[in-house]
């Protein structure tokens, strides 16, 4: 690539978070960064977008980078799509999305307002990367996972991400010298057991908290849990294609 | 099975939809119905959940059917979860969602508060369906495929939907005799061009609609778009797993 890449920055936590303005910086180094990003937090809005109600999406300065940065309204989704079809005027060459504040591994990838921004772009044509720091913390330390960012996105721009694949990379909570590798994986087979905390209002109406176990029975070795478990960065190449190939036979024998 | 199936309902044009109305009197038909549905409409809510903010859900009674009904503040995969870990004593045998006014075909299935219900379920261990009609108006004529979701949902009762599946169903809006058969599909390829409609409010700041151009170039005859639109039924068994398997071997290779 001759000409400076133009990469599209977009996250979950909002656009003030710590963890998207690290990765502006990042990027800043690589190429042309045009940042659009909700204006509050979007964390586990799965892939939600805004059809019964309107948008707003305004130029802010955040910083003092020389990205271009625009504050939206919607969904991590509708960042993405107001960016390509209204904002940008050519497709951007690669979609950072993150870095998230905590997991996106396993079954997480279903609710992640990250990796539906990264599954969005891809859906449009564009390479995306979702990334993820294993630490809810806002004061998370993404300076552990700088270098390892940098090095992953420049391979994907001059390997090229395979057509119609997201990327979803979760980091461990690991001082930078600690973490062992990094892991080409599949989503584990985990999943949440829901605790709901009944609590009564002031008004004396009962409300719920949704709260839960994360609970992981999948043996295999080449899961992302299992990567991030041991140290080491897990890098799950994710579609958009929901069909279960596997079953369509089973079906076809139902004669309905 | 000798007792009557426990049947969990939900939706995702909210409890009162003339769509879910219709469903639960189905399944009335058939099994023992529970009801927990958002309170107000949750289209294409995608797989939101939330973690944010409190829930309520509310016993409810709407007509005069035998089902027990529950509205629920929450997004369709809330409605599931609580209804599973809080309301039920047992696991149901069926999850229905729907009967969405509307397609959820193709790429649409990602968006779909519908089919993130019944994605939840599977993902919780429980058969899933959910069942769209092409027809946004409230006034939709869900008599005409009656019929076809009572057989479908025995056989699926019957045969047992495979492990780990949610069945994505839509029917075309035809009258029952103009309906052609049932097809085992496969997601079309297709995507969204997404048009931002820009207006000025009275305060004179800038905000958008979100509309869109739906293309399908997918060529292929077993995509759920070649069925509907050739007048068969589609179903596409959906899954919870991202990763493309098929990819693992190219991102091994670039040695990251």
């Amino acid at each position: 690539m001759k000409e400076k890449p133009l990469i599209l920055v977009t996250n979950d936590d909002g656009i003030s978070a710590p963890g998207i303005r690290m990765l502006i910086s990042i990027m800043n180094e690589i190429g042309d960064v045009v940042v659009v990003a909700p204006d509050s937090p979007q964390s586990a809005m799965g892939h939600a977008i805004t059809i019964n109600s309107t948008l707003e999406c305004n130029k802010v300065k955040i910083d003092d980078g020389p990205q271009i940065e625009y504050s939206c309204s919607g969904t991590p989704a509708d960042c993405v799509k107001i960016a390509v079809h209204e904002i940008l005027d050519k497709k951007p060459d690669l979609c950072v999305s993150g870095i998230n504040h905590g997991t996106n591994s396993s079954i997480n990838v279903t609710y992640s307002g990250t990796m539906s921004a990264a599954r969005e772009a891809s859906i449009i044509g564009i390479p995306a990367i979702g990334f993820s720091l294993l630490d809810y913390s806002w004061e998370a330390d993404f300076n552990q996972i700088k270098k390892l960012i940098k090095k992953i996105t420049l391979k994907s721009l001059s390997n090229g991400i395979p057509k119609d694949i997201a990327l979803n990379i979760n980091f461990p909570k690991l001082d930078e010298d600690k973490i062992k590798g990094i892991k080409i994986c599949t989503q584990a087979k985990a999943h949440w057991i829901e605790k709901f905390d009944k609590r009564i209002n002031p008004q004396g109406r009962e409300y719920y908290w949704l709260t839960g176990e994360f609970i992981n029975n999948d043996p295999s070795k080449n899961t992302d849990e299992w990567a991030l478990k041991n140290g080491y960065v897990s890098i799950v190449p994710v579609k958009y294609d929901f069909t279960e190939y596997k079953v369509l036979q089973e079906l076809e024998s139902w004669k309905l």
